[in-house]
C-alpha cells in the first residue's frame, strides 16, 4: 500500500486512580506488510468500554494488561482495504479486535464479517455485539428471571444495562434501572420502557430505590459496585441472583464509603441464600451467542429493543471520549468514528 | 404424669457482641398437658450450634429470633415418655426441635424417629443429622467438586467442616482445612485424612494457606467470614465456587480488619468469575437428604468418615458449653447430655 500513514493511541503511562489525557499518546506509524493470508484493515468505528480502564493497570485480571507504549485494546468496525485471506474480500466490513488505531494488519484472528444490509454496522459494537451479549448472558443465563420478578440493573442507560432492562421486560419482569441523573432516568422509562428508574445521585436514592422495588429484588445485574451495591443490598429477596458484570465505581481505586462493608455483604448473601456470580461474557459465547443474536435481532425489528449511540468524531478524540464515558456523562453506546 | 418438674434455659437478655452467661437463665416449669395426638418427650441430648447465636439477636435472618424470656431453640434427641400420637410409642427415640429443655410436649411436628440399632443416636444431631447434611449439600450441590480440585473448608474441625473435608477426599479432591490451633490441625490430618490443615491463629497463616493450596482454591466452604475469608480470597481460581454456610466470626458484630474490604471481595468475585452461594441446608432437604444419608452412612461404615463428639453433662451447663463452642475451644460436635 506504500504511503499509508496510520495513527494509533498508545498508553503513555499507568494512571493511579482516575485516568487523565496525559495517560494517552497519539502516534503515527507505518503498518507492517500484509503477509500471505493476512489483511489490511481501515478502522471506521472504535468501541469505548469500561473494561478498558482495568487493562490500563499493570496487573489486570481482565484478560491482560496493555503495556506502557502499546496500543490501547478495543473492538472496532473496519473495512477490508486489502486481503490475502480466503474468507475476506476488499470492501468487506468486519468486526476486529484492532485497538485504538486507524489501520491494522490482521491474520484473521478474531475477525467476524458484518452484513451492512442487516443492521447498521455500529450495532456490532453495541446492542448486537459484546455489550448486548453481555446483557443477555448475565440476565438470562445467570439471572434466570421469572415472570413477575423484579430485575434491577445499575449503569442502566449504558449499552449493557439498557439491553438488560429491555430483556427483563420481554421476560415479564419489573425492570428497574439505576442511572446517573434525571435525563438518563427519563430516557430509561420513556424511551426504553423500564418500569422505573432511580437516580443514584439523588440525596434520597436509597429511599427511591426501595420505593421502586416494592416486592424486593430478585435479580440484580451489577455494573457499578461501591455505594450502589450497598444500596441494593438491603432489598434482596431470598434466592436472589446477582450477575456481577462490572464494578466501574471501583476501577479507579476510589473508596466509596467507610466502615465494615464486607461483613454486611457476606451476611446478606448468606441469610438471603443468594447466588452471586462474577462473569465475563466470553465463557458463554459458544453456547448462547446464536440465541442472543436471534432474540435481540427480533427485539430490535419488533420495536421492543431500542438503543442509542454516542459517537465522537476522530481517533485523536478517543482518550477524551473514553474519560467522558468513564465518568458517565454520555448517553448511549460510546463510539469513536475514525473514518467514513 | 402428675409430678414432673421440668427445666429449661431461656434467653434472659439480648447480647451486644459476645454473649455471656448472664444472657441465659435456668428455669423450672411444669409441662402443659399432653393433648390428643400429642407426645411428652424427655430430652437426652441437646445440640449446640453456631446458628443459635444469630437467633439471640432481635432481628435474626436465620429463621426467626428467640424472644427474651423464651426457651432457646435447638434440636434434641429425646425419649418418648408418653404418646397419644399414632406414629410414636412410649420408649421411642426421636429427633425433636425441643429447644434447651429437659422435657417437652409435642404435637409431632418436626419429629423424626431414630433407630438406636443403626447408629449411636447422637449422630442424628451431628454427622448423620443437620450438620452432616449441611456439609453434604454445600459441598456436593453448591461446590460440585471435581477430582483433582482443591477444596478448602474453614472451621474444619467442627461437625460441618469435618464432614466437608472427608467428603472432598471421597470425591477425589485435595482437602485443606482451616482450624484454630495445632491440636485441631493435627486431628484433621492425622485422624480425618485431610491433605493439609492450617492454623488461622498462626502469624504466617496466609503464607501457610497459600503453601497448602499450590494449585489455588476451586471450592471453598465458608463457615467463618471476616479475616479468614480475606485470607482465602487471593487464592481463588477462575470459576471457583463458594458455599457460604456460616459467618461465625461476624455473628458477634466484631469487626476483624480495617479498610475497604468489600471492594476486594467484589473485584475477585468478578475477575475470577466466581460463584458465591449463601445457603441454609433446609432448601436442599427434599431433593438430597436420602442420598446424603446413604453416602455418609456408607462412609462411616467403610471407615472413610469419622467424627467426634464433645459432650457436656447437665442442662444447666448448656450456656457455658455454648459459649465454649462459639469461641472454638471444643473439638467435635458440641452436645449437652441432659438425661441418660
Amino acid at each position: 500500500m506504500g504511503g499509508i500513514t496510520a495513527r494509533r493511541v498508545v498508553l503513555a503511562g499507568r494512571p493511579s486512580g482516575w485516568p487523565t489525557l496525559e495517560d494517552f499518546r497519539l502516534e503515527e506509524f507505518t503498518p507492517s506488510p500484509v503477509l500471505s493470508g493476512g489483511l489490511l484493515l481501515r478502522v471506521r468505528y472504535l468501541s469505548l468500554d469500561p473494561y478498558m480502564r482495568m487493562r490500563m493497570d499493570e496487573h489486570s485480571a481482565y484478560a491482560g494488561s496493555v503495556g506502557v507504549g502499546e496500543t490501547m485494546h478495543g473492538q472496532a468496525v473496519a473495512e477490508v482495504l486489502r486481503s490475502e485471506h480466503p474468507d475476506y474480500a476488499e470492501g468487506d466490513t468486519v468486526l476486529a479486535p484492532a485497538g485504538w488505531v486507524s489501520h491494522a494488519v490482521s491474520d484473521g484472528t478474531g475477525l467476524r464479517k458484518l452484513d451492512p444490509a442487516l443492521a447498521p454496522v455500529t450495532t456490532g459494537l453495541g446492542v448486537l455485539g459484546m455489550p448486548g451479549f453481555t446483557a443477555y448472558a448475565g440476565l438470562m443465563v445467570i439471572g434466570r428471571p421469572k415472570p413477575g420478578e423484579t430485575v434491577v440493573v445499575s449503569s442502566a442507560s449504558g449499552p449493557v444495562g439498557s439491553v438488560v432492562g429491555q430483556l427483563a421486560n420481554i421476560a415479564g419482569c419489573r425492570a428497574v434501572g439505576i442511572a446517573g441523573g434525571p435525563d438518563k432516568c427519563r430516557y430509561l422509562v420513556e424511551e426504553l420502557g423500564f418500569d422505573a428508574a432511580v437516580d443514584h445521585r439523588a440525596p434520597d436514592f436509597a429511599k427511591q430505590l426501595a420505593a421502586a422495588c416494592p416486592d424486593g429484588v430478585d435479580v440484580y445485574f451489577e455494573n457499578v459496585g461501591g455505594a450502589v451495591w450497598e444500596t441494593v443490598l438491603p432489598l434482596f429477596n431470598r434466592f436472589a441472583r446477582v450477575a456481577l458484570c462490572g464494578l466501574i465505581a471501583q476501577y479507579n481505586g476510589v473508596s466509596q464509603t467507610e466502615g465494615d462493608r464486607l461483613a454486611d455483604t457476606l451476611r446478606v448473601m448468606l441469610t438471603k441464600n443468594m447466588t452471586v456470580r462474577g462473569f465475563f461474557n466470553t465463557e458463554f459465547v459458544a453456547e448462547h451467542y446464536a440465541e442472543f443474536l436471534r432474540v435481540v435481532s427480533d427485539g430490535i425489528s419488533g420495536g421492543r429493543i431500542k438503543y442509542r449511540e454516542d459517537v465522537t468524531e476522530g481517533l485523536e478524540q478517543a482518550p477524551e471520549a473514553f474519560l467522558h464515558m468513564l465518568s458517565g456523562r454520555n448517553l448511549g453506546k460510546a463510539l469513536v468514528k475514525v473514518a467514513e
